[in-house]
């Protein structure tokens, strides 16, 4: 199974357009000890020739331009890209979506829930079913596992299977909604190629349950929540703010962060994605930075690509 | 008054992602004799200081980072832009605005029935009014003029007028829509400095109206529709798709385009904007683009900027 990171920053990206943090500040000064990184965009396929989106990140677009495999060869409306699989409703998971509207025949794979916010709730998305032939929304069901498919409906030699990981759903989605099952707000995606190796793509964790641990046992590769360092990072850097937990994202350090929660597992490759712009292990001479490299984990990085 | 171009191409830029027509299989290999374009977004500013934008592009992020002056100087949520003001409900035009969505405090100005489509039939929009002064909602009537204000309600110097060019409402609005009414479904920008410099931003014109044409007679910068160059481009280039005319733009070429059309007016500069990447003009070695600038047009590019 081929992976590629073509973005790893939290939502706004990093640097972010209205903030001039120290991070932010350097990254643009071009002093930075660390990378520029957009938002978090993943794409997998076992043959390199059929890809599928995890998320549709908002710098989709750059990012497809950026990765010569995305683009198409010849012709009009003739991606490679055969579908998109959805992980919440978030909007740096989902607004890229409405770029992949030039008539593009594509499979989106999402929770009922998620996909009745879009559908149901945003007019905006009609965009993607102008024509009798664009995008097929397919039903995910959590817990249960599918195979990812061409549009002609062969599979392609990836399973994905959804975990719920968290039943907090978008601001923006009215929570008096009673179809939106808690169940379906948010889900980690674990994607099993043919030859059994494991990826698990979990860009917002906002615990590690039991479920998630036994997989992340059996994982050859994790792409897990990095968004915050600490709990209070962002009031720190703002002066004002959520706590990260309230976020719905456990932060990477401090006792109870997921470097010492998952300090026992022995994951083959484990990458640390969906980095906020203020989080201090961005900077590559920092002590945080250096505890996470310590303890094996890397930082994902716009560009980055692996082989299972 | 200060006017920056950000982007200058139509929905999708130029390359667009899933078109490999030769435009765009030429400027991906590097080898195209004309220029990539991200999507149309002008920015303009009476003192360097405080910014307007007319639309929000789903670019928006990466043009931003491209020019300094948009860029906050110091702390979080500092941004230089004042305010939005949008032509269209178009989706090239508006996704831009979910970008800005950091609870940064920022005027938006709408027709009435622009903003009824964005947020009461767009839940996502709610997340520009999470907190309680954010993003100010300002009705925008057509051919009423209005000041550009601060956030502090100080006018900028920059006097605004918005005409009808179309009645033309977005494929995903709801055609059965009562509330919606034709004026304010896509207007021209009329954009006068207390000094009297005129600008005229048109990115989308069905026809040129009588109206239209008088404000045109006072410009002296006119960026104009340049989407198609003929009207059965796209039926060419894809094999099968819509007349330029019957998606609302009038071409460039031909014996009823905008360049005939216009051949008589003498404003001191005017560009075609919003090109569409099937444009041939966009080749610098085409006929096309030769007899646009033998007629005294420029084409709008990534990075122009001008003062008036």
């Amino acid at each position: 199974m081929h992976v590629k990171i073509l973005g790893s920053a939290a939502g706004g990206g990093f640097p972010q357009w209205n903030c001039a943090c120290p991070n932010c500040r350097l990254v643009r000064s071009g002093k930075f000890p660390g990378k520029a990184r957009s938002q978090a965009q993943v794409a997998v396929s076992e043959d390199g020739k059929s890809w599928f989106l995890l998320g549709a990140s908002p710098d989709l677009r750059s990012q497809i331009e950026a990765t010569p495999e995305l683009q198409p060869r010849d012709g009009t409306n003739n991606s490679p890209l055969s579908g998109v699989v959805l992980a919440s409703a978030d909007l740096d998971h989902v607004l890229g979506l409405l770029l992949l509207r030039e008539l593009q025949p594509l499979n989106v794979y999402a929770t009922g829930s998620v996909t009745r916010l879009l559908r149901e709730q945003n007019s905006m998305f009609a965009m993607l079913n102008r024509a009798p032939d664009q995008v097929r929304w397919r039903a995910m069901r959590v817990e249960e596992s599918f195979q990812l498919c061409t549009l002609s409906g062969q599979h392609t030699g990836i399973t994905c299977t959804s975990i719920p990981i968290s039943n907090r759903y978008p601001v923006y989605a009215s929570n008096s909604d009673p179809a939106l099952s808690p169940d379906e707000a948010l889900v980690g995606l674990i994607l099993t190629s043919d030859s059994g190796r494991k990826m698990v793509y979990a860009p917002a964790v906002a615990s590690i349950t039991q479920s998630l641990r036994e997989w992340l046992e059996k994982a050859d590769l994790l792409l897990f929540d990095g968004t915050f360092y600490s709990d209070d990072e962002l009031t720190t850097v703002r002066g004002s703010g959520e706590l990260a937990r309230e976020m719905g994202h456990i932060p990477v350090g401090g006792e109870d962060g997921s470097l010492r929660q998952l300090a026992g597992l022995r994951i083959p490759r484990k990458l640390y994605i969906h980095i906020n712009n203020t989080n201090p292990m961005l900077n590559e001479t920092s002590p945080e930075y250096r505890a996470v490299r310590e303890a094996g984990w890397e930082l994902a990085e716009d560009g980055w690509q692996a082989t299972l």
